[in-house]
């Protein structure tokens, strides 16, 4: 198996399916309402962005776990539904390895779903639980206006918006909010009156600034990094200038306003997930880098070739540790949201 | 792409899926119940045993099709249900493949089902229409006996029951049995009471017999050009003795057999296909051998390696043009089945 896959370098995404984990449980200890289970025999999950798994596995047993004990607490044992999970991806996804990787002892049917979630995936109310993490930060897709060299917004000589021109960040932030607005219309017409959905996601704390993320500087790094190597003309210049990274930093405010606009889910919680502790026998830096790589060296090999990942993400972890240090001065938070889909009574926590 | 692929050599079986095209919409049009969507919002169809398309793509936009119109001239086109179509083949399937060439214009949600049709891969009572084109042929395994060197039906020089000990065909048969025991019972749990299944099976006709089957014949051939390299030490015979096809070719009675045993299933219509004919431009032996290839080099290639299959279908496709001539002698048919879930008053044909 590939040292630099992202399912040898996940430890971090699997950290924070763990910090999630008791928040989970408790959201659907708590308002999860059997009930939703009107017409249908089977308790339907869907995890978004699931990848190749382990990660997604974990947090789906979980949801498994909790759901069980809740129709048991609930009911009686014989009206525990059977459960199928659509494990959903975009289509280049590796799903003969997620399919591969299935757990044997799984307690649920479980199947591939292909396509973005940005658009619809599922029935018609279909859906009881839909659970995604680490993943609604990915937008659909690059802003068009700033590859666009007549363009106000033309990123040139950087992949993200951090110390871009401020029409750079608008037009990601336009993006997201088209993108968010897409994702919260597809999901309220596939999940059922009462059903849940619980995001994870990285992002940046209520009022700091997009200056002060730590993944936004860690771009602006791996950034100065592609630049180094157009100076060194080991990449072009033209190809630096046209690649920028479809994510999104957001904060918990601008997914609250999101659902709000949206108007069809209420918001049950909103917390952030306690600090996710990695192995310390490497440095943070090495760790970082090589999670760095794991996310986005089939972005970056996609422009710019394979055989220039090893001196990038070098020259990445080296720029890591020159001051300002991006783990002292960045500022980063996982949160979990809890959303209830409204509608036929259920507007309210139960 | 490789032009030994499935993909690339299945015109046959596309010639199969055109020949029950209208049988497939017939079935659709006279014995679809629309009230079988009592509870649902969306219109649940399965291909059992997909492979990586395009056959399925057809078969299952047939359907689609089909079970509109019947919804549009029975209901009104308010009431026609959205479709979600799950395709299943085990698990070593090439999923990506097929995710790859879902059709763009599609007018349904796709899924994938990884895992053996002879065990439970749906929740209860979820799906409406199950289909399967030139799969449930297959077993789910070699019968055990057949491999083993003690046993009064070990299978030395052969790879399939032809020409075999009687103990060899009575052990497929058996397998057959207990298989087709296991199919029904899952798909009994599986599909809602009303909803249909249409098989499309090679097989032989009523009454003739097994050494009549030029399914059988062919594999007899294939098996005696093994035997050939290894004759010439191009492969061990202790492996060709250890090879052995797991495929049964059934007869339209046997399958009506399976059915009133396993008692769920009322048989609504049972035909043969009209003659498949493919393209003449290239002889008959040599797109006989194309396709034989297409559909054993998987199963062949774990066994006995890569490095065999050139010379030994060359072998093969000689072999099909010394007499006796198997398209002469051999007899075989397409035959498909249309099987109703009994059960809440829909035990009788609409």
């Amino acid at each position: 198996m590939d040292p630099n896959s992202y399912a040898n370098n996940s430890t971090y995404q699997r950290g924070v399916v763990d910090a999630a984990k008791e928040l989970l449980s408790k959201a659907i200890a708590e308002k999860l309402d059997i009930d939703i289970l009107l017409s249908s025999n089977s308790f339907q999950i869907a995890d978004l962005g699931c990848s190749v798994g382990p990660n997604t596995f974990f947090a789906v047993e979980n949801i498994v776990e909790a759901a069980k004990f809740k129709f048991q607490s609930q009911g009686q044992d014989s009206q525990v539904p059977e459960f199928q999970v659509f494990f959903n991806d975009h289509t280049p996804n590796d799903f003969n390895m997620l399919f591969k990787s299935l757990p044997q002892n799984r307690r649920y049917f479980a199947v591939g779903v292909p396509g973005s979630f940005y658009g619809r995936i599922f029935p018609n109310a279909s859906m009881h639980f839909v659970h995604s993490s680490y993943a609604i930060q990915w937008l659909s897709s690059v802003p068009k206006v700033v590859v666009d060299k007549t363009s106000p917004a033309w990123n040139k000589g950087r992949i993200h918006y951090l110390n871009s021109p401020e029409e750079v960040a608008r037009a990601y932030e336009a993006q997201y909010t088209e993108d968010m607005e897409c994702f919260l219309h597809a999901r309220a017409q596939e999940i059922v009156y009462g059903g849940l959905m619980v995001l994870t996601i990285p992002g940046h704390p209520n009022g700091s600034s997009h200056s002060h993320s730590s993944i936004n500087m860690s771009f602006q790094l791996l950034g100065s990094a592609l630049m180094d190597l157009a100076r060194k003309g080991g990449v072009s210049e033209e190809k630096v200038d046209s690649f920028n990274i479809p994510m999104y930093c957001m904060s918990p405010q601008e997914l609250e306003a999101a659902v709000e606009r949206n108007g069809s889910f209420s918001i049950e919680s909103m917390e952030n997930l306690p600090h996710v502790s990695v192995d310390d026998t490497v440095s943070k830096s090495q760790l970082f880098a090589a999670h760095m790589r794991a996310g986005m060296e089939g972005l970056v090999k996609q422009t710019f070739g394979e055989e220039i990942l090893d001196e990038l993400f070098d020259l990445f972890g080296k720029k890591l540790e020159e001051p300002p240090f991006i783990f002292e001065t960045g500022k980063t938070i996982n949160f979990l949201c809890v959303l209830r889909r409204k509608g036929n009574g259920f507007e309210h926590a139960v």
